[in-house]
């Protein structure tokens, strides 16, 4: 699963194939895998919650290596929006982190926006910025017209 | 100066001019220049610092409606970098947030990633997504390579 995920994120993949291996790398904290989800292009960039702006690749591997040194990151996006264009595509996700206590897995909630650039190589990853959600109140969408 | 920056956003300005607009907006607290910044797309999405995500047109503007009822927002964008293609640009800016206190004004820090997207109607905002930032490390850039 994994690798056929790569191989499609390496071969021309979609926008969402390259989410999905984006993911899978977390969560199996595979640095060469999280890479190659990226584009070569020097200003890309990576916020984790609470942390400071990581850019360029040099930056965000040593970032990524640092998190890894002390295990993968059970992180699954949940609930996607997207806004695409021709050679674009803007996501946010919801993504439910596993985390586990003494009291047995509990979850946390970061609210992820993820934007994809079709390249030469491909559908890669442009920016990441991740910050700490509320499960409570996650997400307020135009349907929920409760002013009105 | 608001009124031309408003004009250049309405009338086929770039990414940047929509992005001098939008602050503006904020530092004027003006909810119409605020909304013009926007897509008309169902899916355009608002993440303020500790927030939920606001999806679609009607939740934005509750929210910077609320925001401006308590007063106009002095946010200025610094050290920004971008990421381009032909149709979207990927912007991520340090906030220095002026807030007046009874010792003087003082300094919040936000890091913010703003996606653009050209339009039917011209370069549009599709995302904001803002979280409490950490003015004492604000950016590790690949160029500071103290780990070699």
């Amino acid at each position: 699963m994994l690798k056929s995920r790569y191989r499609a994120a390496q071969t021309g993949g979609s926008a969402d194939d390259v989410e999905a291996a984006f993911y899978e790398a977390l969560q199996a904290g595979d640095l060469v895998q999280m890479m190659a989800c990226w584009a070569d292009e020097d200003d890309i960039f990576c916020v984790h919650p609470g942390g400071p702006r990581l850019v360029g690749a040099a930056a965000i591997r040593a970032a990524f290596e640092a998190m890894f040194s002390h295990g993968s990151v059970r992180a699954y996006p949940e609930r996607l929006r997207k806004v695409e264009s021709l050679g674009a595509a803007v996501h946010n996700v919801l993504e439910r982190i596993d985390l586990t206590t003494a009291e047995g897995t509990q979850h946390a909630w970061v609210v992820a926006t993820n934007v994809y650039m079709k390249t030469a190589q491909g559908w890669r990853l442009v920016a990441h910025h991740a910050s700490p959600g509320r499960s409570e109140v996650a997400e307020v969408a135009a349907t929920a017209q409760v002013l009105h």
